[in-house]
């Protein structure tokens, strides 16, 4: 069985966690298995190897949220990179063409779609592998994942099914509708449109030749841009005859603000934190290295990383958005598919880095025009290329590289280097990539 | 006119802005002249010099606090430094010697002591200024200044006058009351000791010598552990018959807590602080490099630097003190007498620094047994020494020095280094001085 995740999104909803390269899918703040907190990716990915043993993962996603993938679920995963956002109708189709074309699929075996970001218990897996299962028996050609709704919401579209069975003929699709739509729905027996789906893998190329011109992989990765942008659901589920509907009635929260976040939170607090005993419904997240005391706080959210710090009314939370567009962003912390970097220090001619290189990983060959640097190797040991001459380094070793000079380095156990960046001009785009020869 | 300013204190109640090496009054956080907040120990010397012109300020002290006075008051006071804590007694004593043997001050030269950080205006130093001249002119040897109590406070020492005039005679001295107790004495007229008083250089001197045995300043200052810890207050005013009080009405805060501290601030925010519209009555004081947002936050103190964040409701933030305690103490912001230093990073077996050298000053030439350390000059110009040679150095220039080199760095436009301390015990006791020849 193939599942496809679609992960999408850079979200500011829960800054100053999330950022421009840290999804809120990427934030290690769930409760995980061996003591570690864990992200949602790293534990719906989890969860799939858990309870459908012997499915094959591919995650569908843009190019900035490679590296963040690679850096937690390490090369396990298959990823299916978009080059562009189209929606989720020219992802899908890609992700297809990459299971043909790349993997080598056969059009016969089920595929299910989910997003990679849904809050659930193991068996909503369970459900996912049922549905599988039922698009391998050929129930219909397409089936979906009814959720039960729980109360009547405005933020989901619905499906009407025709019957009550476990699995059922849909009646109809419907938008996301207002407050007393939402309540007729409920009485009608009408489930929340999850965005699962599942069907074999050649129903899903049938669509995308159907609908776009292209003829392979490769040549739809090439075009990606001029493919019209479109969903899923407008695209193909709407218009389908042959399509099931199959119930599920378990626990799916989308932990889309940071009130809804701070409820999933492995206990009250993360990192360096006091609460005193006066304080109540107080959720803290703290990944800086520096203590938080909190004294009589009531029904906060409070978040801090290198990028900010959000002290909030929980039911304040979910009105961020506006105030961190107006922010400045330099993004001052970023998991990478080598480690990761963190800003330390910005001044106007300097910028302080620490850079933390996973054992067996290095980075791209590359110069700078406009900048100098200068790596201290504070732990470790590895190797560094300079203009194409190598030698090895340990901690307390210094390496001077002019603007020009091409750089890189390899780790052979975990480094850890502190980056001096010099000059008038640094700018992340000031990089240029060489080929190591 | 000589003006003793005691400074005392470390002070954990204004953490994390103060420490063991930043007591209260060099928080610079308060409205100043020129658009930049300043810290009470600038202010009350503004104060003083734009009151009382050609008043000599001396402030006695302990050496923690010598770098900071210098660093906010450049060169421009005189600084008592007591070698150890021993109460008010003393360190005025040591005060009064120094006053004679170092400075060359006449006996008959009056002397107003004062503490270095009351919250007050303009008015209290003419006060102060008018106590001297009381004492000049003999009104009594010894003058105190009364404070016109505004409630029944349990914090202060009171003096009962023996009438209400301007200048009276000083009928009691009462110790802290309990609130009963405090409401009789205002209704006898009592007023606030407020720590102030004048007499003339002779009078100390000679109260010195009575009850310590020392031969002079240097002589003090060598056997000053031995000196009996007591107050002034015990020890002098209280035992006075020759003693008049002199009334002030004006404004006298003590900023000790965060409540009153916040009161007192330039504006609700200082750094990078977005509060959005539903905050109401909250304070927040910012020193690190990234944006703190507030939302719905009601009624509070919020202050970060880099030795932590507190977030605290304004009635809990007097009870701070037990838990600030219990945190372990890394002093990760220090202002020096040649500039500042900052911790920007601390991992297992190495720290990363930004040292800023004023022009002109440099630092201590010394060593390190057991860590290597690397200067990178991020920007400015200076003199390096390593084992008596001795280098120009710019931004982009490395300095490596293994653990043994003896090293300095002097600022001839300010420097700033990012320094990398590598090795297995990194702690700041590990500094060995040296003569330079």
């Amino acid at each position: 069985m193939q599942i496809v995740l679609l992960s999408g999104g850079s979200g500011k909803r829960l800054w100053p966690l999330s950022n421009d390269v840290r999804s809120k899918q990427f934030i290690r703040m769930l409760k995980g298995t061996n003591g570690e907190p864990e992200s949602m990716v790293m534990r719906v990915y989890r969860q799939i190897m858990e309870t459908v043993p012997g499915a094959a993962v591919t995650i569908a996603t843009g190019k900035k949220q490679v590296s963040a993938i690679k850096n937690q679920l390490g090369d396990t995963v298959n990823i299916c990179v978009e080059p562009g956002r189209r929606d989720t109708f020219p992802a899908i189709s890609l992700a297809a063409a990459y299971l043909k074309d790349v993997l080598g699929v056969d059009a016969e075996e089920p595929v299910v779609i989910c997003p990679v970001d849904p809050y659930v218990e193991q068996q909503y897996f369970h459900a996912v592998k049922r549905l599988g299962e039922l698009a391998a028996e050929e129930t219909a050609d397409l089936l979906l994942m009814g959720m039960e709704p729980t109360y009547p919401s405005e933020k989901y579209g619905y499906i009407i099914p025709e019957d009550s069975e476990a699995v059922s003929g849909v009646r109809a699709f419907q938008e996301k509708p207002d407050l007393e739509t939402a309540k007729r729905y409920l009485s009608q027996g009408a489930l929340w449109n999850g965005g699962v789906f599942a069907c074999k893998l050649g129903y899903l190329l049938k669509k995308a030749h159907d609908q776009i011109d292209f003829t392979g992989y490769q040549d739809l990765y090439d075009n990606y841009s001029s493919v019209k942008s479109i969903s899923f659901d407008y695209a193909v589920v709407e218009k389908e005859k042959s399509v099931r509907v199959f119930r599920y009635s378990g626990e799916w929260k989308d932990l889309g603000t940071w009130n809804t976040f701070a409820e999933a939170m492995d206990g009250e607090t993360l990192g360096k934190v006091t609460l005193n005993e006066t304080c109540e419904n107080t959720n803290v997240v703290n990944e800086l290295n520096i203590p938080i005391l909190c004294m009589g706080c009531k029904n906060m959210v409070i978040a801090a990383s290198g990028d900010g710090i959000l002290i909030s009314d929980k039911g304040q939370s979910s009105y961020i958005k506006p105030f961190v567009d107006r922010m400045e962003q330099q993004v001052m912390y970023a998991e990478k598919s080598w480690g990761s970097f963190t800003v330390l220090d910005v001044q106007e001619e300097s910028l302080v880095i620490r850079i933390v290189l996973l054992p067996g990983h290095g980075l791209h060959y590359h110069s700078h025009e406009h900048r100098d640097e200068v790596w201290t190797v504070m732990s470790g040991e590895g190797r560094v290329i300079l203009d194409e001459v190598e030698r090895r380094v340990k901690a307390g070793d210094v390496i001077s590289m002019p603007a020009g000079c091409r750089h890189t380095v390899f780790a052979d156990t975990e480094l850890k280097i502190n980056e001096v960046q010099l000059g008038r001009d640094i700018t992340v785009e000031d990089k240029i990539k060489h080929e190591l020869t």
